[in-house]
């Protein structure tokens, strides 16, 4: 499948409704638990989605549209939302993530971008020379990434209670060592 | 974590919700493709999730719950959505599911399960001995898998739009070999 960006679009766009179907009102043993040490529960999943919005996939799209000399794009901190959301409610992340994801999609979308700026380079700091429309497909896979994420995550809290079905159920032993 | 009958049900509760906040409305691209031969695609998942409906879980409950002299479950067939749901639509298989799952709920809340009951055995064709508690374990495991095979067969679509950015996208590299 080809890149497309109102395919794309219609993707980012769903990616609040079914996070907040995933977890809203659901209790702490399955939305602040983990699947290892420094890896993320439902919860940091959504701040680390907050921090993508704030920080890394449209900030990035405007050093790229901006066509300066140097399209190099800052660092990501993965652990931003860490320190930034002590404290807070699950409920709350929610609204913030759909808020700030809509307010993103109006603006990409009022960009009417071409395909010639869709082809325009950035610079990933690690990565090297990538084009919009990468970045912009990243963005969509890296929803889905977090996606099934939670529901890993969520999985593997029962991972002692199924018994004999682990082997038919491999969202229990995917990434036993976590990468994310 | 424990096995808990409530949390359990909460999450098997959100399940149809969840599915439908990600695909409803979706074009075929991201709903009928797949990520290999023999693999499902997201409109195939939700075939599943009804098969497992009507002739998985409950039906096993019931026969643990009957408490016969031979508690062993009927195969199930991976397969059987695939001829019957020729020519449905997305929109009617989500539907569907959402009413089988209320309706199963709404039956095993109702039988008010004690430990004892939980506790009670069944033997699965091939995994062999299981109890009850384990049954309503896995079910909830398998949603949660199955969340995660939609957004995963989803974010492999866009596989080769990403560039450089696959060694971060793990979802894209996850099931190189697909398991289900």
């Amino acid at each position: 499948m080809n890149f497309d960006l109102d395919l794309s679009t219609r993707v980012l766009a769903r990616t609040p409704g079914a996070v907040r179907a995933l977890l809203a009102g659901l209790p702490d043993p399955w939305t602040r638990t983990t699947e290892g040490p420094d890896t993320f529960s439902a919860f940091d999943v959504v701040g680390h989605l907050i921090d993508g919005e704030e920080t890394d996939w449209i900030p990035r799209a405007r050093i790229i549209l901006a066509k300066g000399h140097n399209p190099r794009f800052d660092p990501y901190d993965r652990f931003r939302h860490r320190a930034r959301n002590v404290g807070r409610s699950l409920e709350s992340l929610l609204a913030e993530f759909a808020r700030l994801r809509a307010e993103n999609i109006e603006l990409m979308v009022s960009w009417e971008l071409s395909d010639a700026q869709l082809a325009l380079p950035g610079v990933h700091p690690t990565l090297g020379p990538v084009t919009l429309r990468q970045l912009l497909a990243a963005w969509v896979v890296h929803d889905l990434g977090h996606i099934a994420q939670i529901a890993r995550v969520m999985a593997k809290q029962y991972r002692d209670e199924v018994g004999p079905w682990v082997p038919f159920m491999p969202v229990l032993t995917d990434h036993e060592t976590p990468r994310s």
